[in-house]
This record gives structure tokens, C-alpha cells and sequence, in this order.
């Protein structure tokens, strides 16, 4: 035991990182990594066995408690955002500083990415099998949909950045009231459950069009190692470079959730505290009056 | 990031709502709309993917969820009703006043509908590729039951009647209990959770008649949207006018709801609270007046 | 207002039950009529859409979180047993007196009725649709196995009754260790939830059988409802007299559930809670006495 | 009532067990029971009613539940590893000494080879009317499944290997999250909830491959029982000695995923706590300090 616990403090000492934003894209990292191997290994699992290990509904579960696994994960240390448009959000509400956007983006981008291959080499032998080791972007074997998004044959791309700024909309409502400090919406600690929860809504209401990446990361991270894998470039340009959507529309849709969130909720829930406070301080103040008037010197109380 | 901040404060000063009830109204909006939003798009998803993305089951955790989410966006400003049913029931109980009623009633459907558009500007493409453009109340291919409820064809008007009345009923009985102040039945903060529960449980048992509307305003925003987009007036005449079920029965069954609790736990809970109390307080004077003969004078006790 | 409180008043004093048994039996009664209502309501919606509203899995959902909200609804009162067979479990370990227990079975089986009746008319026209008004109690067309449960053509008399058994003593199991107190299992008020999540486990693996009723009240309530509605004599005499297995085999499932939870963990923990509470004890003691030793006279301490 | 407490207080005493260890085994044995019991319950419900009664989807909800259940059951007494590789995972971080994994190894094996008895008792007649009475291992009518995992027939011996690594990684990962004292994570008393969410994640996107064993356990304890009961010696045989990856490649991955969470959040955690100390200490003996400074003789300070 002397010695495993010295090995143990080695490590500790050997690897622990010295800069505070580095262990915290660190987490990132590792939070979407985990959102990425359960979600994306999920859409594998239904694609790969033809329906008979899956179905569109266990992918939203799958998605959902990712979400949620990833933010129990990195929560503590990062905040467990996991998804560069709620990094967005904070930062336009100034409660993340504004240098942590790109460090954040990156090393989520890195997570997914990361997960991804962990996907690509868990179900190497069914891949392989399902196509006799042809890796297909488009049409009714593709594969690449495992990894990252594509658009379905109805969709338009007006009606397909439409749809990404909806859902991410939806999900930066949602999450703000679950973590606004003025709103005691969710009980402490059940905060990455109820983001759960909001994934898996929107999974289950907004999935058909485009398969809800409403996450940049998610989705850039693992098309990039499709491109890398075998499947090529296409991966980019397939349905007039589709790729482009799930990373902008995303950040558009943070920016009308957290308008509708303030201008509806936010705003007056602050005003509503800070209504409470004063009367709270008026009554003080009053009460105070009342007791100077009637004991003049009274330093008990 | 200090001009950024005044920005945000100038924004909400300018949309600072100083009228408290509108506030409230407001947020019944919202939540609503998240309800009619996720539960409405489940639909949506099932329908147009002919069932490759969504079964009934799916609709169910959807509008479950959607409760859940609609109240914890929503309760901390208004209590987050989501349902004239349930705002009618808490004034029947003399716990909001009545003037409330008429106002939430407005704000829910309003967000009902906006609830509705969104999904239809969503799924816009997708419900254009599913009748080549033709939009369809009543049949095989009808798009109309995806924002309103219908009636199925075994279902007589009265036996409709008798459903909304009794789903009403069950769901005020369940969020009687969740927010009776006498009955600590679910863990403070997760009545949100509790309620989605509960809805849930009335799409898995009562959905197969009429698809559970239990909600005026989830009917009646959406169907009144349906009517304007395109589907006309035929959404209101359909099955002999089926649209007033939804509307009317909810209410009586939130009646039998309310009569159902109280008569059967509310009032004897009330009684055992009030019996504990007053038994602590005999308990407390006796206590006394045995300090009180034993030690005559005691300033500090 | 005035006038609302008045009638309020006025009801509750009229029907409020001053023994406080027997306001215990109609919480038992209100919640096994919830459980039964919401449970054989999903059975209904998937026999009588011919699969098209329900599969076996929302069923199981269905009970699970019928379990758990008939708890919530009553479980402040009565405790929330809603099952004979839990009840004779504390009777048997004495936490509950035994006059509970025929009272308690009575009311239970009461609201199982209830609720299967309130069942029945909600789907009275589906039930027409789904024969053409011919209620079957065996074969492929049957319909009683919605209210209560039959076994599968494979199983025989004595397998039947060590399913019934088994069932039983799994979920003693586990409703012991969430409600012994003193083994914190569970976070206080999440009991039902868990509750729910074990009727929720049962039923997925061990429903093929005869469909789980692990419940007198649950199977015998509805059983005597189908017979009165018309389904007749042949609901009791059908599968040579099947209805006595659910109605026995859970209390021999209970006393084994007993055994095996006392036996395995019960017993340990109150060992080891005792030994703490004696080791602390102990350590006060000696306390105690250093400081009686070093301070003879301490009237402080 | 007194005979009956006589009765109880006489089983305690004679059942009791007075070492420490022996009664957490004997916790560890039931709640692997507990979770074999209801998860191998539900692949023999989905296989043996041929999906009539279950999906693959049934099958990860009731192993997601059953962890949950069988550490609710456990937790207190033994801490609910139910898996030797958590078990050894604790060890491995001196948290557990070492002296215990042999034995919850067994008494966990053993716990899973009764919670297989169980259910091959509970389906005996389903058993029999699925192949008339043969017990085939291999192939489409294989019933061996229900029981231990095998792999997919698209798997080779390095791609299964891998498979049973990175699932084990990622759970150990998440648990590691979920009861790491420096990490508030999750609120206290909900852990098996979220390790039955990690457990179904792990369900839903990786068990397409071999069914998701990552407990050798759980795979080797009903795997001896099939051997005994009639499946013969081929359950280790089959698919070259593929026995052998569940019950070693589980410790590989324990071991990666040790060292993922200890050097991507762990360390960093640990360093952070310390730090936050430290600078509270010194903060502390600053204020001393100066208190020290301004009022130089203060005993009650």
C-alpha cells in the first residue's frame, strides 16, 4: 500500500496542471469526449445493427444522458458547458470572460473529435461488416451520419438554419433558467439531469430535420475525423456544404434564446430580488427607527 | 466588457415589466410555449417521419418532459400552471384570485400558439413533402392532429366527454397532492419533475381516445393557428365540432379533481396538521405550567 | 371569495373523517384506484390500439410511475402501501399493527375496482370497436387481461405460482432497504420515485409470465370488476382457477422477501448501527471521566 | 404481537454476523443477485417472448435500474461495487484495501450465479417452449445469451478485446465522477441513480458489439451456471474461449479509466481543494494577525 501510494502522489505531482483555464479546457475536453463516445456511439449502435439494437428514441436517451454525464464529469471544474454555444451564452451575459470562448471552442472541438475515434475503433469490425469496408457519406448505407450531422432529403437550407437556431434556442432558454442564480428553478446538485432532460426534449421534437446537433463542437469535431478516417472530403461539401450550418446557426440561436430568456424571465426575476431586497432594507430601516425612538442606548440588540 | 454590460442594462431597464401580473402572464406564456413547442414537435417528428422518428411513445416522454421544462422555465415568476385547468383549480381552492384566470388563460394560449407557428416554421419543408403541399385535417394523411387534438374514429362525443373529464380529473389529483402545502409528497424543487411525471403517465394510459389534451390552451392556441396557416376552418368543424371538448370538459373535470383530493386526503390533512399542532400546543402549556409551579419566578426560561 | 371560503369550510367540516383509521384505508383506497387506473389504462390503450399507442414497455412504464404517484398521493397519510402484500410485510415485522391489515386489503382492493371501472368507461367505445361489443376473457382477441392478469400458454400451475413468488420477494426486497430506517437508501421523499423504479424493473424482466401482479388488491379489484361488467364467471374459473395464484403467492413472495432482505442486510445494519451508537457511548464515558478526573467540579461542561 | 417480536429478535440474534467483512460480502452477493436478476431477467423476457414483450432498448433500462436497485440495496452495508473491476478500481486507489477484492470478487460471482438460477427458475416453462427443451448456445435460437454475453458475429478477438476496455473505462470514468469526495457531483444519496444512468448510457451506445458484459462478475457467474444447468461446457468454449475478454479486459479498463479521470479532473480536483485550504488558512492567519496587532490579549476571540 506505501508503494502504490507513492506511485499514486507521483502522478499527482508529475501531471497535475499549474494553470487554472487549462484544467478547465481540460474538463471541457473530456466532458464532450463523454457526450460525444455515449451519443454518437448510440447512433452507431441503431445505424450499424439495422434497428435491431437501437432506435431514434434510444439515441435521445443516449444524447441526453450524455449531456448529463459529461456536466456530472466537468461540471465541477469547468462549469460543464460542453457545447461552444452555451460558452457563447455566458460570455454575453458576462458571467465567463470572453478568453475563455476560443480556448473552450477548441477543446471541445478536441473532445468530440476524440470521442469520435473512440466510436470509430469501438465498432471498427461492424463498420467494416456493415459495408464490406466501404465508408459512405450519402445515400441509404452512409455511415458518416454516425459521427456527424446531415440534413434530410426534404430540408432546404433556409429551413435547415432555421431549424439549428430554433433548437439551439430552445436549449439556451431552457438552461438559463436551470442555471440562473435568481431562479431556484432546479434543486442544487440536479442541474446536469435537468440539461439532461432539455437535450432529450429536443431530441424527441426536433430531431427529423437535421438530427439536432444544436452544438458546433459536436458536430465540427466529428466530421473532421470522418474526413480523416476514409470518408473524405465529401464530408464538407455533401448537401451544398451543409457542414457550415450546425457551426453558425447555433451561435445565432444562443443569441435569440438568451433575448427571449431576459426579455421574458431574466430581467424580471432580477428585478423581482432586487424589489424583495429593498423592501426587505425598507422594513429594516423602519423597524430600526421604531426601536431607536423607543430605547434610545440599547447595544444588545 | 464594460460596454457590453450597459447594454444589458439598458435592456432591461427599457423592458423591465413594472406590473407584476404581466410579468406572471408573461411566463405562463413562455412555459406554455415550451410545452406546446416540444410537445407539439414530438408529434411532428412522428407524423412526418411516418414513424422512423418517433412512435407514440415518444410523444408521451415529449410532452412529459415539455410540462417539466415549461414549469421550471416559467414557476419561479407565475407558479407555471401552463393549463387554465389548473389556474382555474387553484382559484377554486381560493389559493390565486380570480381575476388571474381570464389573464392566464389569454397569456397560455397565446403562447400556445406561438408554440404551434414555431413547430410549423420548423417542420415547414417537411410537412410540404408530406402531402406535395396539401394540408390535410381529417384522414390517413392529416397534418391538422399534429398541433390539435382529435377525436379517434371509435370514439363517440359522449364517451370524448367523459375521457377529457376523467384525464383532467386524474391530473389534479396528482398536482393537488405535489403542491399541497400540508402534504410534503415530493421534495421541494421537484415538483416540476413530479408534475412531468404525471402527464406522462396520462399520455401512456389515456391517450388513445383523443390524445389527452387535459389543457385548453394546448388545444385551442394551436387549433386557432391551424385555422390561420392554412388547414381553415375545418379544424373547428371536424368531428361535429369536437374542437369545444377539449376546451369546456377539462374545467368540470378539474371540478371532479378537485372535489376527488379534498374529499378523500386534502381536508384530513388539513385536520391532522391542524390536530398535531394543537396537541403541541397543549403539550407546550402543560410543560409550562409545570415550570411555572415548580420554579415561581424565571426570567430566562 | 367570501362566499368560496364559506362552501369550502363547510365541506370540509361535513366530510371530515375523525377515525383516523379510516381515513388511512381511503388513502389506500385513492391510491391503489390511481395505481390500477393508470396501469391497466396503458394495458387498454396498447390491447385496444392493437399496438399502434402502447407497446409491453410503456406498460411498464405505466405501472412504474403509477406506483409512484399513487405513493405521492397518499403516502403522507396511510404510507402509501397500495398493495396488500407490502402491508402484511410491516405488519410481519411488526412496524404496522395486523388490524391494518384486512381493513387496508378491503380499501385497496376497493380502489383497484374503482380504477378498473373508471378504465372501462374511458374506453367503453374502444372496447365496443375492438370486438364489436363482445367482451372475451381467453384467446387472441381477449380483452379481460387488461383489467386483471392471466398467465402466458407456456407457463404451468406451479411455475405460475413461483413467478408470483419471486416477483413478490424482488420487490420486498427492495421497498425494505428504500424504507428501513436505518438504512438511508434513498434521500428522504424520494421513496416513490424509487418505489416506481422497482414495479419498473419488475416489469421488464419479469412480466413474460403472466404479466406481474405481484399485488392481491391490483389483480383481485379488477378481476371482480370484469366479472360484474360482463365478462362473467369464466375471469375466475379461466386457466383451471389461475385468479388464486395472484392472489396467494404474494404473501408467501413477501414473508420470502422478508427473510432474504432481514437475513442478508437488516439485521447487519441494525448490529452495526447499534455498535456505533454502543462505541459512542463508550467514548463519551471515557470522556467523561478524563474530565471528571482532571476537573472534579464542572458545572459548565 | 409479543411472540412475534420474540421470533425476530431470535432470528437477529442467531443470523447475525459478527465480522465485518463476511456481512458487506454478504451485502455485495445480494445486490449482484439483484442486478442479475432483473438485468438477465429482461434479455430472457426480450429473447424468450421473441420481442413480443421486450426490445434491446428494455433490456439496457432494466440493467440501468438493476445497478441502481442493487446499490440502493447494498450501498450502506458494502458501498454497492457489485463489479470486481470498481472494486478493484477502489483498491487501486487506496480506498479499499486490497484484502477485499478477492472476496467481493467471489461473493459477487457467486450473487450473480443465484440471480441466473433465478431466473432460469422463473422461466423454466418459457425455457422449454422456446426450443422444445434443447439449450443451444450458438446460433439463432441460442438461449445461452440470456444468461453471459457472447459476441456479434462481426466482432473479432482484438475488436471484443477493445470493446470490453473503453466500456469499463467509460464507466469507471463516470463513477469515479459520481463518488469522488473532492467532487460534489451529485447530490449525497443520489448516486445509484446516476450510476443506473451511466450503466443505461453504456447500454444504449455500446452494446451492439458483445453486449456490454464490462463486470466480470455478472458475465462469469451465470456463464458457470449455464455450464451446470445444461448448456454444457461450449458457454466456454464458444466463439474461441471468448469467456476469457469479459473477465480480463474489465481490470484493463478500470485501469484506463483510473488514469483518464485522475489526470484529466482527479489531480486537478484534489489540487484545487488544497489550494482553496490553503488560502483560506492563510487568510485566516492573516485576519489573526491583524487581530493580534490591534488587540493584543483577547481570550474569547
Amino acid at each position: 500500500m506505501g508503494k502504490q501510494k507513492d506511485i499514486s502522489e507521483k502522478l499527482a505531482e508529475t501531471f497535475q496542471i499549474r494553470h487554472v483555464l487549462l484544467r478547465q479546457a481540460l474538463a471541457e475536453c473530456l466532458g464532450t469526449l463523454i457526450l460525444v463516445m455515449f451519443g454518437c456511439g448510440a447512433v452507431a449502435q441503431f445505424v450499424l445493427s439495422r434497428g435491431s439494437h437501437g432506435t431514434f428514441l434510444t439515441v435521445n436517451f443516449a444524447f441526453g444522458f450524455a449531456a448529463t454525464l459529461g456536466i456530472v464529469v466537468s461540471g465541477q471544474i469547468s462549469g460543464g458547458h460542453l457545447n461552444p454555444a452555451v460558452t457563447f451564452t455566458l460570455c454575453l451575459l458576462g458571467r465567463e470572460p470572453w478568453r475563455k470562448f476560443p480556448l473552450f471552442f477548441f477543446f471541445q472541438t478536441l473532445g468530440a473529435f476524440v470521442g469520435a475515434a473512440i466510436i470509430f475503433a469501438l465498432y471498427f469490425d461492424a463498420l467494416w461488416d456493415f459495408n464490406q469496408g466501404e465508408l459512405i457519406v450519402v445515400g441509404s448505407n452512409a455511415t458518416a451520419g454516425i459521427f456527424a450531422t446531415y440534413p434530410s432529403k426534404h430540408l432546404t437550407m433556409v429551413n435547415g438554419f432555421f431549424d439549428q437556431i430554433i433548437g439551439t434556442a430552445a436549449l439556451i432558454v431552457c438552461v438559463l433558467a436551470i442555471v440562473d442564480p435568481h431562479n431556484n428553478a432546479v434543486p442544487r446538485g440536479l442541474e446536469p439531469f435537468a440539461v439532461g432532460f432539455v437535450v432529450l426534449a429536443i431530441g424527441l421534437s426536433m430531431g427529423f430535420n437535421s438530427g439536432y446537433a444544436v452544438n458546433p463542437a459536436r458536430d465540427l469535431g466529428p466530421r473532421i475525423f470522418t474526413a480523416l478516417a476514409g470518408w473524405g472530403g465529401e464530408v464538407f461539401t455533401a448537401n451544398t456544404y451543409w457542414f457550415f450550418v450546425p457551426i453558425c446557426a447555433p451561435f445565432l440561436g444562443a443569441l435569440v434564446g438568451v433575448l427571449m430568456y431576459q426579455l421574458m424571465i431574466g430581467y424580471h426575476l432580477e428585478r423581482e430580488v432586487q424589489e424583495k431586497l429593498k423592501k426587505e432594507e425598507e422594513e429594516e430601516e423602519e423597524e430600526e427607527r421604531l426601536k431607536l425612538s423607543s430605547i434610545p442606548t440599547n447595544e444588545d440588540a
